[in-house]
């Protein structure tokens, strides 16, 4: 099967999927390896691992190759985080095109105004203009080659405060403007807004959710609440930034690397999550 | 300063000098944060972090993207691995010319034969000719723009059980043709063939050695014995692999994130690491 | 000389200059064998051989790309046409980083509002708040490291059709904001409104222009007119596509190539113009 | 159709096709609308438009690139020249998974040694071990998805002065090994060795020629021959050279551009090319 369709599946299967956040290949063929049903291309995490704040500086092509590269590895589908949609109305046309190609199993655009900033982050929080977003859903659903790639549309009307009417209203307007699902993010430390929308929606769609701060939702209960997804964003980046900084400071102030050894993968570990001996097996024959 | 003259102060100064391995900026600059003199763009992480075992699969526009980004986003010097020179003698010629236009400020070749597979594997480790190599040393040297850029020659000698004398014969022709220092690979749980390297070298050239196996070598003993530079290669990239896989099997079983919480960096250490503040100042004035 | 220092030295030192437009390494080396002092890199022609309209599909990566490559191969600056900046504020600061680090001499942004479109196209052009952009400047001025990087800001209030007392106020501002220079567009078939703006400038900073329309202008007219360097953009790329189509068009209708080699380099000219013989002398050593 | 579909049947359905090489996605695009078949993704002049030779300088990651963004632009197929593979057996293997991912129709391979010289330049055409190249065909062979994938085999016997009947025996071999098609390359003045090859051969699998120096032949006598498919390598690259240098030298020689304007393309003629119109519909809607 497609990774294209096994996405699509998953979304309409009436049982919640998991899926979680990569920041490249290795990163996503552990979310694979760990049992999730899918990868999650964040943008913050991808803008993190090139030292950069998720304000829209890095770019398209940064993102689709990131993306393309996780996907080329990987055999559950990848869904990948695209902002805005790098631009205006043609930008999002361009980057399905090109996301599909890469082979990655469908997106998701926002609808903040570009340059974005992180939903998390207090400033320059602007929503777009809900007509202009739905015709960057239009034209990128227009764009897509596969019948069965996904093209989610994410609304910041809670994050930026515009109330639930809103984020239904917008809703409901993507959806019918062709979004295969719709991603209501929310920062509160509970489910309930989300779990409002959710009874208002009545699941004419999808519904894919981000549960960073409201950590404690059991991905069951948001079954049983109407989720599709949950997606777990950034755990394995937030992962590798703790023991990373533990690692090498220990090395550093003990003056050797033994205190560690204990800590970390060995590298046989590494061997075997880069499948070294099916390579090596090619060159032997 | 320069960083390529940050570099070559630091393995001429007589005291010893601690680099770390990095994979992408983001792990650069918790080697950094973390106090180590530089930072060591290693071809097994870079790997590593797109999927691929350290085969020579990966090309050097990956390799040079890699450690270009890390540079751009570090004050500290970036001494890329380059492995076998990704070729021929032009190709080290070539790879000079744009490591140094990309701000790295030293690389190093070994003197394996195209295409190399990882020093810890057991298959598949050939010398090359040396005079050969002393031919590619000759064209990265004669290829620099910076007098300061620093080139360099790694022996796989004694990995690949040529000996002692094999591993000093080389040694001496590399800095016969011009390499700025030996950084001289051993696989052994102890640092004696390397101490004895070092008593029988007499301090020709400054000699960086990399202690992945004989781990517990104290930095100061290393400096001691005559090391001018340690390398802790891959522990970051190890410290990743086990957080990240830890973190993604404890969400997976336990179904919510919460118990992970305490286990990962919050959300607001990222913000700092990628200098979010600075970044929305600049949106503010 | 760094490039950045003679890009400065070269639109103050009273003389005109003139600089050409290139898509790829090979023609930026075309342009300087042809004794032209500088390289543009446009967003036009690498759009366009990209195969995409110039309506800020491309991202940042990718022209950044071309130009680093452009810079890498070339003795003579290259100065990077950099659209509206890529964004908002940050990304200004942001592409000047990482313009300069990969040894482009200067870049040059414009006032218009991103997504742009190409300045010849009737379509979709909106002038930018001239504060917002005269941040913009600010903060791309802020960001370089070498002083004789050099920002050019470039007004299109000719081409939107604002009138010359707008674009006069707009390239003071620009200029009180840290400009280097003033690129005053024009789509005229004459050099009249350009030669009216340059008398009423009254040499305040630098100017340049770019006579596309008006390409009956010769050069030391320009100068002696105050413009300090005169741009032709896009001709190279227009040449090769003539001269593509053309070639290709015969060898298919005449079923073989004999007609046109007389009408095409022969391979030894694209081997002298990558330097083959240096390279194969590095092999030969 | 697919066109990795396209591209095996038009290999085998006893018509010779018609294919010319591209550099770039718009010269790709003109080589579609000119008529041809199919693009050839040449390493030769991907190298020359980064100002580089033929020599294995520019990486898999580079060619990989150019190659992918031709497939993503053009509707007929792009058969791409991968040298000899980039390396060992393994990076063939890698290289069919990389190069099917983004698209690309299909690849071809050639049994000189890593890194290779171009095959018009005297120095330094070492052909590879016929076994190794025979493993080489395996492992891409096994390597692909997509049954319809292709894999061509280039023997440059006949360009190493091997002789004849070692190029037959290649052929037969790599053949044996899975090979799709053979390219028997030659630069002779006539194609009278290339037709007693295919006399020799009778038609045991299909057959590539790459008439460059022997290019009066006509290609329905090729395909009367026996040739399945005829390559026109390098023509548009050159035709580019040749009118970007005379362009470029007239601009500077008159000082003004208006003398060439008849014998280079409106910028209307790039707006098609690059279906401006389209993109701006998408705007409008």
């Amino acid at each position: 099967m497609n990774t294209t369709t096994a996405l699509r599946k998953m979304i309409t299967r009436g049982e919640v999927a998991r899926v979680a956040g990569a920041h490249d290949p290795l990163s996503a063929n552990l979310v694979q390896a760990s049992g999730f049903d899918g990868v999650w291309a964040s943008s913050f995490t991808i803008s993190a691992v090139n030292g950069l704040p998720d304000m829209s500086l890095l770019s398209m092509a940064d993102y689709l190759d990131a993306a393309g590269r996780m996907a080329a590895t990987c055999s559950v589908p990848v869904l990948a985080d695209c902002d805005t949609g790098f631009g205006g109305v043609p930008n999002v046309a361009y980057l399905v095109q090109r996301y599909e190609a890469m082979g990655v199993a469908g997106v998701c655009i926002e609808d903040k105004v570009f340059p974005k900033t992180n939903s998390f982050v207090d400033q320059g929080q602007k929503l777009l203009d809900v007509d202009e977003f739905a015709r960057k859903i239009e034209a990128g659903k227009n764009a897509q080659r596969d019948p069965d790639f996904v093209l989610v549309a994410r609304t910041e009307a809670l994050i930026t405060g515009h109330g639930m009417p809103e984020a239904l209203l917008r809703a409901h307007r993507y959806v019918d403007a062709g979004a295969d699902a719709i991603l209501v993010h929310s920062k509160k430390n509970s489910p309930r807004e989300v779990i409002q929308f959710l009874d208002e929606w009545q699941g004419k769609a999808p519904v894919i959710v981000v549960p960073t701060t409201y950590h404690d939702w059991h991905f069951a209960d948001a079954g049983n609440a109407g989720v599709s997804m949950v997606i777990y964003a950034n755990h394995a980046l937030r992962a590798a930034v703790r023991s990373m900084s533990q690692v090498l400071s220990r090395i550093r102030s003990s003056g050797a690397s033994t205190s560690v050894e204990e800590h970390i993968s060995p590298i046989s570990e590494v061997f075997e999550l880069t499948h070294l001996d099916e390579w090596l097996h090619l060159e032997k024959r």
